[in-house]
């Protein structure tokens, strides 16, 4: 394998400055059937402050169980970030966690850190065991391809259903924060979302990173919803090189919050069999909790994401779904519109235009407010209509 | 409109007997632009004891208002049932319970009774107000068509997006329970699902029926799922003539169950776009709601659902399903299989032949069994594979 004919160095989409002190490499090391990149390394030669958040699930996959210890021995440091798409390894036993140790000590190994600074990630199909040998064998050649420069290589080696790569910066002062993230299905609130690395060059402690992160995520991947199921491999990771300084924790949290609301809105809008989006804008909730609960389950229910697609005006499905929520609130103050066009309101219909409604539910993002007459809380949920091309490629995914 | 003409007395698969006391009918009264039927009768001339569960969703219709109000102010009795599809009669305002509240007196006035003993609902698309004015006109055609010999013309007028009729009936003794149901789409547990109306000529009181009819609910309805979505319509009504004297309540509690579970059957094999069936048998289960979670879980992960649709043994989202559901269990002590293919055990896949892996998932009704280890609790859940065919059901249904 060659690495000058493999390191995949360009990426359109998300060829975007690395903070200082990070460099990355993305390569196809035969993971994927089809040839396409799928392994990517992220290094901080001088050691990186790290955090991270994983999924929640129960089944978490060898390697999220491998980098919760790393990072707990390590006490948030970190050397490198190594990801693999095309293989979960996940509901793998020992056998996976072996497989996953393998190449952590591998990447140890060919940059001379301790085992505990690298941290990994895989993803693909559940089940089927690391092809570890590959991994290993690719390294001299990732390494080889490993650039300052973008962001760009590991941003595309870990797409797996993703139609584009994906990745966002910002600056504030001269620090700069930069963002990668894969997913497109299996994308869910409450247990951290796809794979998404975070890099920054602020100089942080690893508890301020950490708490930085949490707000971060909280407000932006736990406000989208493809398809409300969450993966066996899902992390958020932020590596901070420290090399650009220290930075006001408010400016460096507000740089954080909008590349993850870009990258959180960029997954929805990579939806599988995504073609019209949906926000749902809650207001008049009596309390935070109640304002999140009715836009997340509006914008989930299955009804009004196919009436969505469908272009169809069918606003009942919207009051049907606010009224299963699980919240309290009296019919008569509700108030249901769409991007600024009345459905509901006093109790019954608004008269809106058929021609008017139907221009709203055939936009390109079918913005429905939601006003629940209680209170002064609200609350912003994402997602995307429900499509046939979905089925098609969830029908079809291992075989 | 002529009642002979119209009235539609024979539907092939819910052509079943009513127990004695009960008569119905059903008519197109031009509710639905089809000319379908669309509205139905049952009558009990003597009085029959009642009861009903309706959607716990905060947006009731019209009808489930004035349904919940009669059944408290007859103290569980009930001389008609009127149910029309093609309107929803939800979120329809003062307007709406105006509409709804014309019909109810003019079926009293019609049958002579008061219009508290007149329960009532209607199915259909929400936001619509009711062509009450149709369904009064209709009522002398509808009585004209009564008949106690077939509980089919009801079950066929009250259909939606239901592709047949159902029905089911059994006896136990001298004693005959009869039920009816329509339901494809918005059905899911915990609110009462669809419109389900249940006869029975056994002896019993208010109390007693409506403790059996919570019984068999709970067991039957409550454990299947087409899309997690609820309607502002749902409701389950008995109704008992008394024409066959006392049965045993341990008796007539199979009898419902019997007819409930069937009926739920019926209702997921015709849910909206159905091609196969997916059944999760849950044990091992710690506590009973931990069971019934896991089992609801599974059955209703999108992926779980797009997987079987493509006959694709990708069991791996079958664990993912499980492992964020928010029952602990470990993963060691995990065993999931699939028409009894072991799938994974021991904490690693199960070595099981692709081709059986793949027979399983191409079977009419793939039947996940999930052991979690734990304890000896266990439910059932019944789901269908979500198809191209239900989003473009779905996509389009108001216009």
């Amino acid at each position: 394998m060659s690495a000058t004919a493999t390191v995949h160095r360009t990426a359109i989409a998300a060829d975007l400055p690395l903070p200082r002190g990070f460099a990355c490499a993305g390569i196809a090391a035969g993971i994927k059937s089809s040839g396409a990149p799928d392994l990517a390394l992220l290094v901080c030669e001088q050691g990186a402050v790290a955090a991270a958040m994983f999924t929640r699930n129960l089944v978490a996959a060898a390697p999220i169980q491998a980098s919760r210890t790393n990072l707990a021995r390590s006490r948030g440091h970190c050397t490198a970030l190594l990801v693999n798409s095309g293989c979960a390894n996940a509901a793998t036993g020992p056998q996976g966690m072996a497989r996953c140790q393998d190449t952590i000590d591998a990447v140890a190994a060919m940059l001379g850190c301790a085992p505990d600074a690298v941290l990994v990630n895989s993803t693909g199909v559940i089940g089927v065991q690391l092809p570890s040998d590959r991994i290993v064998a690719a390294l001299p050649a990732l390494r080889a391809g490993l650039t300052p420069e973008s962001c760009g290589p590991f941003a595309t080696a870990i797409m797996t259903t993703d139609t584009r790569a994906k990745a966002c910066t910002r600056t504030v002062g001269s620090v700069r924060v930069t963002g990668v993230a894969k997913g497109a299905g299996m994308i869910h609130p409450d247990m951290a979302t796809m794979i998404v690395a975070i890099t920054t060059d602020a100089a942080v402690d690893a508890p301020t990173l950490d708490r930085i992160l949490r707000r971060s995520v909280e407000r932006s991947f736990h406000r989208i919803s493809v398809d409300g199921d969450t993966s066996t491999n899902d992390s958020v990771f932020a590596l901070a090189s420290g090399q650009a300084g220290p930075c006001d924790e408010a400016l460096l949290q507000g740089a954080f919050d909008e590349v993850c609301t870009d990258l959180a809105l960029k997954v929805v809008q990579d939806g599988e069999g995504f073609e019209r989006g949906i926000k749902v804008s809650v207001s008049g909730a009596a309390t935070p909790s109640a304002a999140l609960q009715v836009a997340r389950t509006v914008a989930m229910s299955l009804l009004v994401r196919t009436a969505v697609t469908g272009g169809d005006p069918n606003w009942g499905r919207i009051l049907a779904a606010a009224g299963r929520a699980g919240v309290h609130f009296d019919v008569d103050d509700l108030k249901v519109g769409a991007n600024g066009v009345p459905l509901f309101e006093a109790g019954a219909p608004a008269d809106s235009p058929l021609a008017d409604r139907r221009a709203a539910f055939t936009s390109d993002v079918v913005h429905i407010t939601i006003d629940l007459g209680q209170g002064s809380c609200s609350d912003v949920f994402h997602s995307c209509g429900l499509t046939k091309r979905y089925v098609d490629i969830n029908a079809d995914y291992t075989t």
